[in-house]
């Protein structure tokens, strides 16, 4: 492939996952210029072909589609300060973590300084880079992200655009990241539970897995209810899982694994009940963690 | 498919799971016998040719594979108490969630009573019962295990036996199941923060499912790096996360979704950090949730 008729691209941010997404650039043909606070840490992308940029505005100025992957949009507005001179006219696309409120903050900046905006998240770790299946949200100019679609698939072949409003990306990130940490430890508790008893933790690995399998063949369920507020089919009802709670402190007695992180949880479960979802499904959990209106 | 040479079952208590399991048995083919304290509950299994017992000891006696579905190990003991003289020489199996000392327990008093005993865990909702892919695991007796293995796998196609030891599948029962609640607050958390922006919570199922998948693309390499102690490919690391925290106080803000259930998580890491884990991996965190052996 030649970069012949491909379009030049800018990658500010070499963090493993900005490396990641300058690599898919590379590797697609596509002339990618980058530039990292730590310049040593482009060698690699140079050897592989990308251009590396001394000053961030020349990296801003070498190509009509600039990606930013820095930790926050603060650190993104930042790292751009020297640069907004070169913005104008530009598709300025942040690929970083982030609240809502620094979403629309960045987009209202790129705007005034006369760039197109669009903010997204990668979800997914930098190995899957680049797959057919990684999936990459964006939120913000529709336009910009047509213009581009076919160069940001580079990325991941499951590109979405979520809506104009900037936010909207960094809003789902939060949403739907929500669950990682929680997950996590949980499975971090089961594995300590196992060494415990002197069993090696991945022996436990491909049934947590078709654990989590489960749990996603119930999420459409569960949305539905949500959507709906009808949580009367009670399957696996708020007192199943008040029940359950009893178990965590065997496990604690078993297996001397500290499980107090859970008694928040059990709280929610129990002011779900005393709300009178005993009987509803566990879905209406999320009734219980919207806080009264008149706290906003 | 006829009932000859089909093992005669018995099913002991239909709540939605053991209802499921009795069901999967008459549609197999085999001669199956129900037993639930309110006998009302087996109507729909008659129904479909299943043979309801009045008493317990009459159910017992029906089958050399007897399976109990019941809440917990003392409600099955209790449930069985008046059947003891039957047991004799019985395939004992419970299907029910318990503590590990609940198994040991009554693994203990069914061989006492003349029984050999199976202890097992269905990881999978009611509906999934009879599915190739469903997985159910037992462990005790594992000549029962093997005699009666093609019985068992009409109730899932992923049917294992963990060991010997009779409370290893309720060690793996809570070691695998931790991930459930608190993936689950996570989800609802992301659903009640969608629903403040007015949004579906039905737009966020295929991301938070993909995001699920990613989870569990990681278990492997998390595993690995618990049972060989080195953590220290840091990809995502305890810092990574403790930096993400701060996200959680943008979500209340944002959104007025209660978080505070996150704030002992982010304790944990915290505490990983402190313990000098900040550059390993996030699995670290299993090291501090195994409490110092002195406590034990």
């Amino acid at each position: 492939m030649t970069a012949k008729n491909m379009t030049p691209v800018t990658v500010i941010g070499l963090g493993s996952m900005g490396t990641a997404l300058a690599e898919a650039f590379v590797k697609a043909g596509h002339p990618t210029t980058v530039w990292n606070r730590t310049a040593a840490k482009a060698g690699p992308l140079i050897d592989m072909g990308a251009r590396h940029a001394e000053a961030v505005e020349d990296a801003v100025a070498a190509s009509p589609l600039v990606i930013t992957c820095l930790t926050t949009f603060e650190d993104t507005r930042l790292a751009l300060r020297p640069a907004v001179a070169s913005l104008h006219g530009r598709a300025l696309v942040t690929l970083s973590s982030g609240s809502p409120a620094g979403a629309r903050e960045t987009a209202a900046w790129a705007i005034d300084h006369g760039a197109r905006f669009l903010a997204g998240a990668v979800k997914n770790v930098p190995a899957a880079v680049g797959a057919p299946d990684t999936l990459l949200y964006y939120s913000g100019d529709k336009e910009v992200f047509e213009e581009f679609e076919a160069t940001l698939k580079v990325l991941g072949g499951d590109t979405v655009h979520l809506g104009e409003e900037g936010d909207l990306a960094a809003l789902y990130e939060m949403a739907v990241g929500a669950t990682l940490l929680p997950a996590l430890v949980g499975f971090f508790q089961g594995a300590a539970a196992l060494q415990a008893r002197g069993l090696e933790v991945h022996t436990m690995v491909r049934f947590a897995g078709k654990w989590l399998d489960m749990i996603k063949s119930l999420l459409p369920i569960y949305a539905k209810e949500i959507d709906s507020g009808d949580y009367t089919d009670g399957a696996s009802s708020v007192n199943l899982f008040l029940s359950g709670a009893a178990h965590d402190e065997d496990l604690t007695r078993e297996t001397n694994v500290d499980t107090d992180w859970l008694a928040p949880l059990h709280d929610l479960v129990r002011r779900a009940a005393e709300a009178g979802h005993g009987e509803h499904s566990i879905s209406a959990l999320t009734e219980v963690l919207r806080k009264p209106a008149r706290q906003q």
